[in-house]
């Protein structure tokens, strides 16, 4: 099986009616392309859930800002297809932005509070335009289960959100953060990255897991937490922090005593590249 | 067969996927019940080509103002499930707002642009309560084909418009005016009117007659349609004119100059009962 990705929104209907009308089962996973192993993790689960998987390719202008990185972001189309053929999916849904936006977007979808704080504070529209492209992808695929990984942890709990507030009929399927043998996160991002600011890219997940050791020993100060674990980080050149923050697992608002689970999450800019990354920690006092 | 109403939004998807697999074709009614003929003739419509038609029956707080009706709005259950069951509908979809809101609404859909003029301009909010719970009674229902009145032209234009930026599976069939034989469109909030009130009712759709009645004849400046056709509306006392506005059909943005197919809308203020009304007419300088 050679895969071709379909581009049209009637033609990818299509065969997925057919597929509907045999009883499979229909797993999505929405992607931006320029695919890595944390992808690969996706689609290697979906694999074992669902009868057929279905991986969506499309850089979505509307979730990047005017002075963000649409123009840029790498968009390596036949590396991709590669990706979906090894990880066993069965089609590629791979639209241009006029198969997505035939007419100007009027409609969108927002998921308030929960994209007010973390990255939805620096990137205004963002998950705005997320939210309104994933549930187009949702009512064009209509899959039984929806597969995203947890390094977007915030995007996360939007569409987690979204879909329970909206009634959409899916499962929403978090997958565990993919990351170097040196502790920092895939992202298609990573690539932008000279072997100098690549060498102080984990210095992010290291004060991740200096600020979960601090919570996991009893500490329950988040300013405390915030302050000692961001000295690495702060103190590093190549680095600049836009966020380092200690919120809710559901609806990720910051708090300032930390009493039960918690996400610890932050972004940071090294150079022109924007990573954010996060981790789970409880609290030892609960 | 009596027809009892159905809740529980686990319950109904449970009947609906049993219908589904059988490749029943499924129609949805959205009403907020106290049901009258314009509401049947929607229903008796879907009953002509659906297998089965789903009546939904829900006063939804999200697209009440704070000073509006929605404490006094009329809520008569049993005689709406004897018009539901005399048009021939086969399921009745009552939710109650803890069913429809099990946590706080977080999410919402706006359709811009579209929701701006007209009744959008007077009830901030009123249009995103609309296609939000619009929108989840789709998903939950997933209907083949949604009917809505004409009646409400700005409504069914924002619904139109969110099924296609959403890629909502499903059609929206739109059904004309029901009226009183005086004219008086048919709308749940009649039963408001005092005797008095109801006779100065009909002066709203003469009003916009007069206005089809210029346009067609060759005025092409809508300002002299507009302060010509509301003269009458204008001198009756019971009667305060909220807007009157000719717009395109597709998008609802007020024209000044008539120069193809337009819809004349209004709203009028009789006493405490707000009353919106609209018909087509078409330029005959085309």
């Amino acid at each position: 099986m050679s895969l071709s990705p379909v581009s049209s929104v009637p033609e990818i209907r299509q065969r997925l009616n057919q597929l509907r009308a045999g009883k499979k089962s229909i797993g999505l996973v929405p992607t931006m392309g320029a695919l890595h192993a944390g992808h690969a993790s996706l689609i290697a689960r979906a694999r074992t859930e669902c009868d057929c998987v279905i991986v969506s390719i499309f850089v979505n202008p509307l979730q990047f800002g005017p002075n963000e990185d649409y123009q840029r972001y790498p968009r390596p189309l036949a590396k991709d297809l590669a990706v979906c053929e090894a990880q066993g999916a069965d089609l590629v849904f791979a639209p241009d932005v006029s198969d997505m936006y035939a007419s100007p977007q009027l409609t969108y979808v927002d998921v308030t509070r929960i994209a007010d704080h973390l990255c939805g504070a620096f990137r205004p529209g963002h998950f705005r335009g997320v939210s309104t492209v994933v549930l187009k992808l949702f009512n064009i695929v209509q899959p039984d289960r929806a597969y995203f990984g947890e390094k977007d942890y915030q995007q996360l709990c939007v569409i987690r959100r979204m879909v329970s507030d909206l009634n959409v009929p899916l499962a929403v399927v978090s997958v565990p953060t993919f990351r170097e043998a040196d502790g920092l996160a895939l992202s298609s991002r990573n690539v932008y990255l000279e072997p100098a600011q690549r060498a102080a890219a984990p210095g992010l997940f290291r004060a991740l897991g200096a600020a979960r050791e601090m919570i996991e020993a009893g500490e329950t100060d988040a300013m405390k937490v915030k302050a000692a674990a961001t000295k690495g980080l702060a103190a590093d050149a190549h680095v600049r922090i836009e966020y380092f923050e200690i919120v809710d697992p559901a609806e990720v608002q910051p708090v300032t005593s930390i009493t039960g689970p918690v996400r610890i999450a932050a972004a940071i800019w090294i150079g022109k590249t924007r990573l954010i990354d996060n981790v789970a920690a409880r609290s030892a006092s609960e």
